[in-house]
């Protein structure tokens, strides 16, 4: 049972967005520029990033969540996004994408700097400034969103589907109408 | 030097604001809605809320930042701040903020529900619904902003009047003409 009384029982952050608008304007409006608006990585591997972050936190809402939602803009599916999460190491992706994820998880360890090795490495697998500055703020953002979510003992939804139905809609509508809504 | 070229010289995030507009105006917006929008708890309190968790994370441009603009905006002014940054059990707070402070630690520790004890005890001290929301969400969004400056390793300002004018102008402005701006 959720820390707060939210007046409905939508699950996970789509309650406390419902519950609280004003808060969730720009939370909506930052997923967008995180994960939806135009940059040098594909919306899909932003999902990515954001789905392993809140895997490594263990927030099991926005780790299925996001996973569905980059499964349903990856040429893998959800089998990529299963090796992803199980182990970026040995998953099938690109040297780029597997070294921005050793990026992401340095980010989700603590607020300290990244390690140069790390910056070095994702460099000289062609990862650009904003290839890393988008990785940084990503998986920065989803220790927001996780502690939000999981801090506040949000529920989880009756059964998979639901995050399924919530991809059909991320990819057709974005955040800001979409994340709100429960239908 | 920070991990990413910035093209100007400005510390802490407002050289990542400067940077990067797209991302800046969410998270000007955001940090306006916890820090400054009408809340049970006065933008004196919240601040003091994202200093304590920008010390416990070790970020030295946030703590220093989030905690002038606490004592620009208290009563006990620096001294106050200082107490609370060293020891919330022993700083001269009410009650309610130093529960809502033990709180605030929960979240910035991890992304696990926070303990019943703690809520509970944040509720025999008077915390409502809205308070227990707003500090766990402050805390987490912290959580964020700490990990984008630090994990990209952005530069200190040059002396700690940096942080007094940065007060003068939040109080003033809020966080979305003010943040962003280098002046």
């Amino acid at each position: 049972m959720p820390h707060i009384a939210l007046g409905n029982d939508l699950p996970g952050i789509t309650g406390l967005m419902a519950h609280r608008p004003d808060t969730a304007g720009p939370l909506g409006d930052l997923a967008n520029a995180l994960l939806r608006a135009p940059s040098s990585l594909d919306p899909g591997e932003r999902e990515l990033i954001a789905a392993y972050v809140s895997r490594l936190n263990d927030t099991e809402f926005c780790a299925s969540s996001h996973g569905a939602f980059a499964a349903a803009q990856l040429a893998g599916g959800q089998q990529l996004v299963r090796a992803v999460l199980a182990d970026p190491a040995t998953a099938p992706v690109s040297g780029r994408l597997r070294a921005l994820l050793n990026v992401a998880a340095e980010v989700q360890g603590s607020a300290r700097p990244v390690s140069d090795r790390t910056i070095a490495a994702a460099r000289a697998e062609g990862a650009d400034d904003t290839d890393l500055h988008d990785t940084v703020l990503i998986a920065a953002a989803f220790c927001m969103y996780n502690r939000y979510v999981s801090g506040l003992a949000t529920e989880l939804p009756k059964d998979d589907e639901y995050y399924r139905h919530s991809a059909r809609r991320i990819v057709a509508d974005g955040y800001r109408g979409g994340i709100v809504r429960g239908d």
